[in-house]
C-alpha cells in the first residue's frame, strides 16, 4: 500500500510553469528587472535537486498508524436492523443521546454567566486559567493526596490529558501497560506514536480486578507507564482500596509510574467507595486524568485535566515543564468551560450526582437480572460507570463464531445494538450501555432474550467455567 | 541533560515490596490460597526482566523538542518596567485583552441559544456536526474553489487545524517550508514530529511578498508542504493575487501542497482585496487552516477549521481518511461553540467585520505615520491581519547587540514592550500588535520615539538599505 503510486493527471503543469515564470517578472515593488532571468536560473537549478516531476502525497505513518479499533470493527459490521422493530443502540458511550440524562440547570447556568461575564474570551494560558486550575484542585485535593493549581493542567477533554500523558512519559520503543479489556484509545494513541501496547487481563470472576500476576510479568525496563482505568469503561468495575494497593505495590517495586484514567471517578453506585488511586500512593507519582465529560454529563464540551500527584518529587520540574511544553501545541479547552467550572463544581447540587448514579444502578440492576436468567449469557454486575459486560457462552450459539457476529445477528433479528467486546480486544463478550431510557433497557432485555433463546443450544460438554 | 539521572529518596522501597505480597494475599474473591506463592514467583522472574531498581522517570524526546521560542526569548528578558510610567504591553496576540475589541453581541448570544437549546452537550463526530461543517463550507464555498461539507473539519482551534495538517502531509525526516518571519508554531509542532523545517525569505520592501526564488531553491524530494500564512502574522502583509498564483506555480512545478494558514483571512484594510489561495489553484491541492479566533475575536473558544481544496483528487481519499484518523485522537471543538457557529456565521452583522477593520487599520496608520519619522527605525505599513512590523536600523543604536537587547531596554526605560522579531527567526526587527486601544498606541509610540531619540546615534557610513 505504501509503493503504492498516484495516477494523477499531468494537464497544466506545463502552463503553471509559464505562469511562473511570467507571474514573478515585473510585480515587484523594487522593480529589479533581472528577476526574470534569475527566477529561471533557480528554477532550473530547483530541477535538479527536487525529482519530484508529479503529484504523489501519501499519508504520513503516523496518521496510517492511528487506528480505532471500534470503527474498524462497527464499519465491518452488517447493521440492518429488522424494519418491525424500531432500533435500541446500547452501543453508545454518551449519556446525553437520549434526553434522559440532562446535565443540571446550575451547570448550564455557569455557562451562560461565564459568556456574560465577558471576560472568557481571550487566550487563556495554554495549562488553563490559574482559577480554573485552583477551583479543579481544591475539588479534588484531599490530605492523602493534596492538590494545588500547579498540579492541574486543564486540557480538551479526559482524551487530550491522557494524549499528553502518553506522550510526556513514553518515548518510540518504550511500552505501556494497558488494561483489556480496555478502552480503546489508549493503544490508538500509543501505536500512532511508536510505543508498543501490553495488554493485562482483567479478571472477570474477581469483578474484572487486575491479574496482578500476568500485569507484573509484563514490565520491563522499557516499560514507562501502567495506565489504571478505575471505575472502568468497558466494566463498570470499581477497584477496593486493597486492590489498589496492591496496584501501587507492583508500580512502586518496578517504578513505573501511573496513569490513572479515572474519568468515572465519584461515578459508583451507593454501598461501593470509589478511591483515587493518588489517595493511597506513598511514592508512585501518578498523573491522573479526569474531566465534565461523564459526571457532569457534557461530554462535547471537552473539559478534561491532569492532575499531578507527585509527593517525592518524582516526575520532578522536568515531566511538569514537558506537560506545560506539550499543552502548548494546540492549546487546551474552551475558555467559557474553563470560566463556567468554578460554578459548575461549586454549585451543582449533590441531589444531580445522586439522582444519576441512582439511575444507572437501577438500569444496571434491571440489565443484570434480567439477563442473568438468559440462557448462554453471563452478566457481570456492574458498581459504576455507565457499561455492563456480558458474556457469551459461545459454545451454546454454534451459528455463530464470535461476539462480532453474535451482536451483528442481534441487529438484523431484535434491532439491538451492543458493542462486540472486541472492540476492547475481548472477544466472547459485549458492552451494553446503562445510560439508555429505562423502557429502552427493559425492551432491549426482552429481545435480547428472545434472541439468545432462538439461537441457543445445549452442547454435550457443557462448561461453566465462566459461572463458577 | 539526556543523561543526567535522577537523585531520588529510595526511602519506602523496602517497604514496597512488603506491601506487594501482603497485599496481593487472601484478598481475592476466588479466596485462591495459592495466590501468594504464584505472586512470589512472578516477582523474582520480573525482577530478571526489569532492571529498574530505581525511579528514573524522563520526559519524552517529544517533549523535549517541543520548543516554543517567543516563551524562549521572552522568558529570557529582563522585563522590569519603569516604576514611573504604566506598562504597555504591544506584544500580545490577543485582541481581546484591553476590552476594546469585544465580540458581536449575536455572536455571544449563539452561545446562549446552543446552551439553552439542550442539543449540543453531547460527542459531536470527531470531525464536527455535520450542520456545523456545512455551515463552515458555505461560508468559505466560491465558484473558483467549492467546498461542501465533507471538505471540512472542525478543530480545536487553527493550531490543531496546523498540527493535524502538518501530521498528516509530513513524515520524521521530511521537510516543510516556512515563512520567515513567521508565526511560530509551525516550527514547534514540526520540530517535535521530526519533521525539518527550511525557512523562506519574506521580503520587507515588496511589502513582505516571499522571496520566490529562495523559497523554490529549498525545495528538494522530502518537501511534503509548503506553508503559505496570508495575511501575515507577524507582518500584517497581504498577497496580490498575481504574488499568490506565483506561489502557487511554484508549488504545482515541484508538485508541493499548500498548507494555507489563513486565520487571519478577510482581515484586510480597505482598498485592498484578499484572495483565498485556493481560490487562484488549478492543480495545487491546499489545506486551508482558519477559525474563529481572530475575525470574530474569541481566541479563547477555540474553534477552528481545516478546509480541504483538491480538484484534482491528487490529495484523493487517502488524506482526508488520515485527517479524519487523526481527527479521533483527542476529538475536535466544543460541541457549544459547533452549535453557534450557524448563527455566528450567518447572523453577525457586516458592520461588526467593518467596524474591527476601521480599528486595525486606524492604529495600524498611527503607528506607521509615527514611526516613519523616528529615526533609526523602518516601520512597514500593513494591509490586514494585527501586527505591523518595524525594522531597527542597529548600526544606529550601537549601545544594543540585537533587536531583544532593544525591546529589553524600552520595558526598563518606557515600559513599552514589544516583541522582539527573533522570535520569528527575524533579528532586528520588532514586532506591534495594533489592537491596543488608540490613546495607548498614540502614547506608546511616543515613548518609542522618547527612546530611540535617547539612543540613536548617527554612523559614518550611512546605511539606507532597508528604505531605499
Ligand atoms: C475510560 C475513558 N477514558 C477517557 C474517555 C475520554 O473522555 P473525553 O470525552 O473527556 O475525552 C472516555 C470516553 O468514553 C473513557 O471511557
Ligand atoms: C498565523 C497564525 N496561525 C494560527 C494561529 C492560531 O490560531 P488559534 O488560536 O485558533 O489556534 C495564530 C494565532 O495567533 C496565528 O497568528
Amino acid at each position: 500500500m505504501e509503493n503504492q503510486s498516484y495516477e494523477v493527471k499531468m494537464n497544466g503543469s506545463g502552463i503553471h510553469e509559464k505562469n511562473a515564470l511570467i507571474g514573478v517578472n515585473g510585480k515587484g515593488l523594487n522593480g529589479n528587472g533581472n528577476h526574470h532571468k534569475a527566477v529561471k536560473s533557480i528554477v532550473c537549478l530547483a530541477k535538479q535537486k527536487s525529482c519530484r516531476q508529479r503529484w504523489n502525497i501519501r499519508p504520513s505513518e503516523m496518521s496510517i498508524n492511528t487506528l480505532n479499533p471500534i470503527r474498524a470493527i462497527v464499519d465491518g459490521m452488517k447493521l440492518t436492523p429488522n424494519p418491525e422493530k424500531p432500533m435500541i443502540a446500547l452501543s453508545i458511550g454518551d449519556p446525553t443521546v437520549f434526553g434522559n440524562l440532562p446535565t443540571d440547570d446550575k451547570v448550564l447556568q455557569a455557562m451562560k454567566d461565564a459568556i456574560d461575564s465577558h471576560k472568557y474570551n481571550g487566550y487563556a494560558p495554554s495549562v488553563g486559567y490559574q482559577k480554573s486550575r485552583e477551583v479543579v484542585a481544591n475539588f479534588y485535593s484531599c490530605p492523602e493526596a493534596p492538590l494545588e493549581a500547579e498540579d492541574v493542567l486543564l486540557t480538551s477533554g479526559c482524551s487530550q490529558a491522557i494524549d499528553l500523558a502518553i506522550t510526556v512519559l513514553c518515548n518510540p520503543g518504550d511500552n505501556i501497560l494497558v488494561p483489556c479489556p480496555g478502552f480503546s484509545l489508549y493503544k490508538t494513541l500509543a501505536v500512532s506514536l511508536g510505543i508498543q501496547v501490553k495488554l493485562y487481563n482483567l479478571l472477570p470472576e474477581k469483578s474484572w480486578e487486575i491479574d496482578l500476576q500476568h500485569m507484573e510479568s509484563l514490565i520491563d525496563d522499557r516499560t514507562t507507564c501502567l495506565i489504571v482505568n478505575n471505575p472502568s469503561n468497558p466494566c463498570g468495575s470499581v477497584y477496593s482500596k486493597e486492590h489498589l494497593q496492591n496496584i501501587l505495590s507492583v508500580a512502586s517495586k518496578h517504578c513505573v509510574p501511573i496513569l490513572a484514567d479515572e474519568i468515572y471517578g465519584d461515578m459508583v453506585f451507593p454501598g461501593c467507595t470509589y478511591q483515587s488511586t493518588a489517595s493511597l500512593s506513598s511514592d508512585v507519582p501518578i498523573l491522573a486524568c479526569g474531566g465534565l465529560a461523564k459526571r457532569w454529563l457534557v461530554p462535547g464540551w471537552r473539559l478534561g485535566w491532569i492532575l499531578i500527584h507527585d509527593k517525592n518529587q518524582i516526575f520532578g520540574k522536568e515531566i511538569r515543564q514537558g506537560l506545560v511544553k506539550l499543552s502548548q501545541r494546540i492549546l487546551g479547552a474552551c475558555t467559557i468551560v474553563q470560566g463556567a467550572i468554578e460554578s459548575i463544581l461549586n454549585d451543582t447540587p449533590q441531589e444531580f450526582y445522586h439522582r444519576t448514579i441512582r439511575f444507572l444502578e437501577s438500569n444496571s440492576e434491571i440489565c443484570f437480572s434480567e439477563l442473568s436468567t438468559v440462557p448462554g449469557l453471563t452478566p457481570v454486575m456492574p458498581s459504576g460507570a455507565m457499561y455492563l459486560m456480558v458474556g457469551i457462552e459461545m459454545e451454546h450459539f454454534p451459528e455463530f463464531q464470535n461476539d462480532v457476529q453474535f451482536t451483528e445477528r442481534l441487529v438484523t433479528e431484535q434491532s439491538v445494538f451492543c458493542l462486540p467486546a472486541t472492540a476492547f480486544e475481548y472477544p466472547n463478550y459485549f458492552r451494553i450501555v446503562v445510560t439508555v431510557p429505562e423502557e429502552m433497557m427493559v425492551e432491549a432485555c426482552t429481545r435480547i432474550r428472545e434472541f439468545c433463546q432462538c439461537h441457543y443450544r445445549t452442547c454435550s460438554r457443557d462448561s461453566n467455567e465462566l459461572d463458577q
